[in-house]
């Protein structure tokens, strides 16, 4: 009975306090709005960017643009310092996931701006900052997406012996398929002035094409051994699908009862900065510090 | 016992309720037949509609193609009409999704005739009455389709947080790859004399291409950096496909041990005209007024 | 204990008994060494016509390969004639499927040699015998493969009205599709001298390539807006194996259970040509004649 | 209580048990290390004879490949004597799948030198040393790599004549196809000077591209009903991925429930070779022999 209390009588709270609710969580209005407005500029100076590297878009409007990303390049500064600032332990918050794809959401207009190196490669390299959007999933308050996100996680993480498994053994056959068909089809290639199997790595990227059923068919077999290969290989891939889906669908299965009864909320952890907290979690249970 | 009996001595219906009952509902004989008959005609209608895209068909067949394309049209006035007269609530029907997919689908045919737009685009416009083949799963009397179509909208709508967390990782990741790709590939490409990567939204189409394992093969990476990457990106693809096939597969387990139970019946509800209640209700779970 | 002792003492059986259960069962040796026999001929005749068909090979040995194929349909001939002989009623088996089957793959050869049709053409009819092979499943004698077969054909049949509701939905969204991306990139196209998205029905088919992640890429769309669609239909294709396969799933998962209970015999009733009857089985569950 | 301690006792080995438990096994602190080293090894070795194979990389540092090949070629040598001085029965080891594979990656080396084969060729068969990568799963101490490869090779296994009844299916619909498909399209093709259909294998290469999605693109079908023919092909194909994964879903989550009881160690047994042994078993379940 006394445990909710001293959460209610914490109002009093110091400005970076309340300022620390409002930017890293999303359990307030407040700080649901400012994950809102952010999340809506990242999404708005990506499609800047996207825009500005088509060549026809970046000819008519490119003093719009470049006011554009200055723009965001500055909020994105302002926001980044404010984090900083509020963050209980700065270190933690600059070293971790997040506080590195913040600073190098910003880094590329700076440097361009500083110092000589090629504008256009780096202007595209502001991308990065969609990896900023994962945040998404705080905003929404009830959690859902996070249980389903851990949900997800702890399914691949309970698999990872089986998922291991497969993997190494699609590798292993993706080398001697891409040696196979390089041995078999080089020379026929190579007088059909086609240069696809010219090297193993080359037939490694045409194995990998083949067995995940992307097939390009910029590299194709020609010869009728290669072809009769590159149909056992197909098959392969094909069965090879069904592995991963049977083992990530049984572990779902298994856990799926479970998944009503955690409820995951939206804080971060002031100390360590890492989130997936239970609602009636108090401590962090990855570093033990207080979670507010 | 005397719940049953009102339905059987309400037979001295009117006019319009009999209407009703043979328009927008299949479980009598009379309304199955309806229902068989506008569905052979919706079928034939689009086949028409599409021969009629065939040059070759549409240059010896002209005359017949307009005088069939009339027909559907004013037999689906004549339909479109009948269902706003029977219609308790005519507004209601006007409004929901099947009624605007009605009018949609005769609306072209009239357009053509006052105005002078472009004919062959607009004739084209008809297909949207495709839309108005979901009506099928009505006319088989036991509702078995409903049952299946109920089950899997339910299965997909427990798993939204789950899907909605993939697709929001999918689309960071396209995001990525394709400025990724596009920063490695465009200057081989232009040397190349292709322009498959000549923008990031260009590169993200490409992104999109691989990770469904669709692989067209029209756009390419060509360097051996960019080849790598492909790869990569086309083993997160394939493992992709993983998670949300688990995800479904978990959830129609659990729920199908539910599905015997629960019967559907044909009936729409006459005041706001949404389908799906059980056999035994006798109200609409939707807006509450009675069902007959 | 009465029981077993009449199948022992039957022994002294007619010779078309003896004969029948050679040809149309596999649970004697004699039986299972006929259809062992019988399917290496089938195999054998099947590659005659597979190598017939490659033009450097026929040059060289069409007098062997003629008289390959005149040596497998007298025997198959022969086959046929000993099944209409020893089979309890022989029209029966002349309009069941096999019996189909049979007809059709020896009838290429005698029409090439009676009547002046296109040779070729006909020659490769022939192979039609390939779905002979699916007697395959009768001569592993345990009924193991039967029991696989049958619980899949289960597990389908269980889930048709889903699966209806599911093709149902990707044919409209086939049709709307294709007539969407006819609308869009028809003139570009033609612009640029292809003829891809020429009328409705070409368009479905590309329709098609795609959303199944086939994705040959000999039609391709070349408008921005031709691709964002797209993309749109690839993830909907790629989304859309996941349904089917989580029905399917579900439907195992929950019929695995019951499948190591049943064992299926190879046995055929003589009377209406059905398998599949259990182990138990003294009269034949369809017509009700007793199996011997 | 006796039982451990004879284990303990045993300490005093002599030197060739000392290196079989080194060589053979990973459950001792030197045991890891020989395999990590071993893999490492191997790794490199198969670097070197991809990039061996790149033209341009070839021509720069041909003695230097060189050199790394008979390095790892010697090193290899020594391990093969090494293993068959210390296997009990030398014998058994040499005609194991390890044994022949460990064989296999030395000769062409040596081939190379002694005889005059083609030089090139016999380099690319080196790769077949990725085999021994499968070793892999044994330096993981805890087994887990091993139960999961277990859990999944007896899923595959329970799942057999599902997996069979499927793989027929699949093969007389390939011929089928293939057949069909060089009817409809031979002439159109040969036509539009493509031969894509020219033979009833080449045909049925086509078919087996189209049933697994791959999709290349260098064989598609022009006329109407040749396309038509193709989409249904895609939907059987594309409907066909659906089986096999709910065959090994369901099988998974069955077995699912014993996964955790049974741990596996990386024993191998000194008699009979093989692995897979239980953690708590004394003696080899194939042979009967002791396991130390």
């Amino acid at each position: 009975m006394s445990d909710p209390k001293p959460a209610q009588e914490k109002k009093p709270q110091t400005w970076r306090e309340q300022m620390y609710e409002i930017i890293f969580e999303a359990d307030t209005p407040a700080g649901k709005l400012f994950d809102v407005v952010l999340l809506i500029a990242i999404l708005v100076s990506i499609l800047v960017i996207m825009l500005e590297s088509v060549k026809s878009f970046d000819a008519k409007y490119d003093r719009q643009f470049s006011i554009a990303e200055w723009f965001f390049t500055i909020l994105f500064t302002i926001e980044y310092v404010a984090r900083i600032i509020c963050a209980r332990r700065p270190l933690r918050y600059i070293f971790s996931f997040y506080g590195v794809v913040d600073l190098l959401s910003i880094l590329p207009t700076y440097l361009i701006f500083l110092a000589s190196v090629d504008t256009v490669d780096m202007q595209r390299l502001g991308v990065i900052r969609a990896l900023r959007l994962l945040r998404v999933f705080r905003i929404f308050k009830l959690g859902h997406m996070l249980t389903g996100a851990s949900e997800l996680r702890h399914a691949i993480w309970t698999s990872r012996s089986k998922i291991i498994v497969f993997l190494t053994t699609v590798l292993i056959a993706v080398v001697i398929e891409g040696a196979a068909l390089h041995l078999v089809e080089d020379n026929a290639q190579r007088e059909a002035n086609l240069n696809g199997f010219d090297s193993i790595p080359e037939s490694m990227y045409w194995a990998i094409v083949t067995m995940t059923t992307v097939g390009y068919g910029d590299v194709t077999p020609i010869t009728p051994l290669g072809k009769c290969l590159a149909a056992m290989i197909m098959f392969f891939g094909y069965s090879l699908i069904i592995v991963p889906t049977g083992i990530v669908s049984a572990e779902l299965a298994h856990s799926g009862s479970k998944s009503d009864s955690s409820r995951i909320t939206t804080q971060v952890c002031p100390e360590c900065m890492k989130e997936g907290h239970d609602s009636n979690a108090i401590f962090c249970k990855f570093c033990g510090s207080r979670l507010n």
